[in-house]
């Protein structure tokens, strides 16, 4: 029940701060017998790294997990499956300046508040770093749906906005996605974002994103109500990602902007089963998936890191100014997309185990 | 550890149907030696209360509060505090065409799959009324939150948008936002919300709605990173709300169209003290409260109960239609605006029992 | 998580005080379509009723419990059952005496230290009375169990030892158990313990007991490694039952006094099925039901309020005595015995719900 | 929440097989600003260490704990603490016999039941070397106890019976404890001791054992009523170590022998404080803490691993027979000592956090 773990059946504890020696996860209730390896999960933490592209951070780490527990002779047992990445690239020595500043924007002020002790590296477990253990543990709740829905569903994110570019639907192409290092669904538009991140980093400054997550061939039937709905497992999950200021389901905000009359899913009959004629729900009544696509969105506001200089205040309360140098994700919502799929895998799975 | 429960240290248990006997709840984890009657929690509920003006449902409840456990010689105890509402005016009558039928846009449909057995009348569980007893359990959690910061804090929330029609915020007036059947903060707006509702109303549709919730008074240091952030409660708080199909935080999704540069909170010193300049961060930083105001705002969608006929299915998976008599709220987002204020306080409860 | 509340996927919450109002409780992940109706909780709850024989409290209370929620046309939702009794027989004035002073062995002292505040009335939410509503729980863990393994289960208790008189299990007559006052499986003891429970009401004084519950036709998988292994669910449910100092598990205490040879369950095979030679285990390894009967003992202290003169202090911290008045349990053990066999039957319900 | 987890505000959650590369836990709730090493934990491990004396498993594991995340300069930041211990000498070899038989006593045959799947190399997880974690886990508990409780409590543990030979209390010597291999606390019973292990290990048998933990120097007020006084969650503690089938508190089961004159703990008031002339109770009334002395007793049965051959059974559901080479303790229960110490201590820091 600790603060660091997420999850009531399928659930995880992550440790580890950005700057120490390694991070990981512990992953517990993860029924026997399914096959699992490094490899399994790999391929996903190759998606979120660090330094893969010229968008994102410089920080160079391989980000090798390693499974320390829980598999025997390629199977999972039962019981807790410990994961490990032992932290590569630390470079301490470009975290000296903010030792005694706070960066604003940023965990700093709060954490120093709160705990009256910081790990001035990098964030220390404030650090978007955290997020890989999330991405590790979701290739692990995506086993888990695999078993529990037989192998029929299907998750996937994608980048939808940089800054005030959004991209136009009728260009979605799902294959695209993994072929674009911004994750992007819309070809048409890899131009202008890439345009974008060039200027806000000569401007030293970043920017927002939002990002929209798919989970396709789920079952009617997940999410206990009324405190335990899925959307708000999902809202709780999406949410903690680092930076994230807002979620939404299906329509979202834009919700306001229908009617009774035209915002309703309306439903009939096909081939004996039950359908529904749209879905601006996002795939859940009730706290309850209905069986449709759900579809759930989230904002990453602007990096707080930038290399402009800003008004700020030190531990000893005296005013300042700093410009946070090192490496930084320009627009770290890219970089966020694997993590939302994550969020949402390991959401799912939770309610798997609590219903199928 | 139940779905129908919430919290952790501050923490409650809501139960009852719609058109069932009664509806309660048991708040668990209140410290002893709180001042607390009846009054103090049925104030809230006045706001809540249906049949209170036009714009909201016509079923009549007074919606009286009893407290059955808890406290003595009118201080709580320590021990849980068990309170029930009777239903006085359930007319189930008016649910006979639903028996069979599925309300689109309602849990009708994910709780028959769900359950294989629904209480037909006026939605069970699924009802809204069971949000009674959350703005009871906050008028609690404010009586917590007031030992606990000595009276120094204010939550309250606004409605800010109907439909397309959106206040301005220059004609932001707390006061007036209790004076008016919208709990709106923009006078000049009234006129045309009215006029919205009728006619809604009379084209048997309905509106959604944004609710803003503020909390000031809350010191820094309030939240459990990573996966306990008090902003990845207070969205999963507000997302189990019925209808609500966003949550944002702060600038929430606008941060999007923010850079680095402008986003950031910049700091400085007053009076010896730590200040920011802006609050575009809505008073969380990495999930610890930053000592300025908290500002959340989520969407309640249009309501799904609309008198216009909507294609459907019922439990015999027949295609038929619909058309939703009864009492219903035109636009169910007015009556969320107390609901989110519980939600908010019963957080913030919960986060002070954990910190301060 | 409420303090209140037990269990992790069956799980309830109760509330009340002795001489409050009501006593309650708030049964949450039953799940639907369960016939369930008042008689078949009444039933449980007429077992452990005070002021039944001349041997138990002579505080009458019928202890009619109530439905309010979570069933529709007789058949449970998958939500929350709320059940309520009412207090009759509060007679306050016995418990005038014990305003101001702690008696000793009960719960007065630390309440007051811990709560500072303190309903005296009969103990308020530290009385035996709190238990019947685990009764009433149990009798709907029942139901869950008999689902989930076909009406295979019988869960039942027997006193074994009143005192220093123990049963001799030759004479172990399971139908006399519900025959006798005593919850007495062996008929040849009954006078003995009359007499014992006479000459202790004579003395002022009360006696211990010694409970044993059974539990058969549990098959093999129960119990979740490494801290939630099922005899540890069951030790922590026996323990917290008013009085109880102690909880074994098969041989127990008593293992100390075997050697490994003796102590081992060897194994077989019967009718292609596996089988056991013994159970000195008590149906459990590993924290893991084995599918043997499942065997665990509970002591109850003698009851600490008696009619003799007892050194103590009252809360202005000045020494006095106290004789307890009033209507107590000679030997509170006796009425034990519903309420471990319902401790039993809803941590097996909690652990087939998670397994089966 | 998972259930390899234990505690609510101080909890850990532990992993790793026996025989896998290592294993390690994940404490999280640990305040900041708590000076915190290496060695601070090693020392509380190398009493539990295998292969220490002759007495016990001659097993070599050198135990070397390393901090892998959660502290900062010497001091714990308030994040998770991630502690790993690599397994030295698994020489797996020792167990190719168990590969497809179910050893008598112990949990090979439940685990397959429940997972199909089962690590045969030393018990995987249910091995006893999961308690390593609990020990280490037991060293942080005490700084945080320390802390809360301004350096003032002591928690220890003493076997005080092996097979039929029990320690006279009238020699106990808290001294006398860490400096033999027993962790006896009366010289006098040494050599009987020694010759009984010496006998059994002969005889191809093993013996049981009874561990008392003490706790003092612990202020009132600790435990929550109802479902979580502390004795309910010591008891959960204890029973879910390896090989324990009872658990007792104060005079326990011994309570039986006790008339309600004799067992209540009666008071008085010593340089102005509350004082009890007894402690029958153990320190505990009412599920909280009086301020007396903490008594808690369990007991470990004889080790299952035995080499006299016993009847069982194998995978393909064949008869067999099965004696169990390897090294094994002959009395488990002996370092079941700091196991016990371990789990007082992170159940009583656990509720210090809640109630301090």
């Amino acid at each position: 029940m600790s603060s660091n773990s997420i999850g009531k059946l399928f659930s995880y504890t992550t440790w580890g701060e950005s700057h120490g020696k390694a991070i990981g996860c512990v992953v517990d209730g993860v029924p026997s017998k399914i096959k699992l390896s490094e490899s399994d999960i790999q391929q996903y933490l190759d998606r979120r790294r660090p330094g893969k592209s010229k968008f994102t951070t410089q920080r160079q780490e391989d980000d090798k997990v390693e499974i320390l527990s829980g598999t025997f002779d390629g199977f999972t047992t039962g019981h807790p499956i410990s994961l490990i990445i032992y932290n590569k690239d630390q470079r301490s020595e470009d975290y000296s300046e903010i030792k005694e500043k706070f960066r604003p924007g940023h965990a700093d002020f709060t954490y120093w508040k709160k705990y009256g002790i910081r790990d001035y590296r990098g964030g220390g477990r404030s650090s978007a770093r955290e997020t890989a253990m999330r991405v590790a543990a979701g290739a692990i709740a995506r086993k888990v749906i695999d078993m529990k829905i037989k192998n029929q569903t299907k998750i996937f994110g994608a980048l939808i906005q940089i800054g005030n570019s959004k991209i136009n639907y009728d260009n979605w192409n799902e294959e695209f996605i993994l072929k674009n290092d911004f994750f992007c669904p819309d070809e048409k538009i890899i131009n202008t974002w890439q345009e974008l991140i060039n200027n806000a980093r000569k401007e030293g400054s970043s920017l927002g994103a939002i990002i929209e997550i798919h989970a396709s061939g789920i079952p009617p039937g997940l999410g206990e109500p009324v405190y335990e709905k899925i959307d708000s497992d999902l809202a709780k999950a999406m949410m903690s990602i680092n930076a994230v200021k807002g979620v939404e389901i299906g329509n979202g905000f834009n919700s306001v902007y229908e009617s009774g009359v035209s915002n309703v899913d309306e439903m009939g009959i096909k081939n004996k089963n039950p359908i529904f004629y749209s879905n601006n729900n996002g795939g859940i009544l009730g706290g309850i998936t209905t069986g449709q696509e759900i579809i759930c969105r989230f904002v990453v506001k602007p990096t707080s890191s930038i290399l402009s200089s800003k008004k700020t205040i030190d531990i000893n309360l005296n005013e300042t100014t700093i410009s946070t140098k090192g490496r930084h994700d320009p627009c770290v919502g890219i970089r966020a997309v694997p993590v939302g799929e994550a969020m949402m895998a390991s959401t799912i799975a939770d309610h798997c185990l609590r219903y199928l």
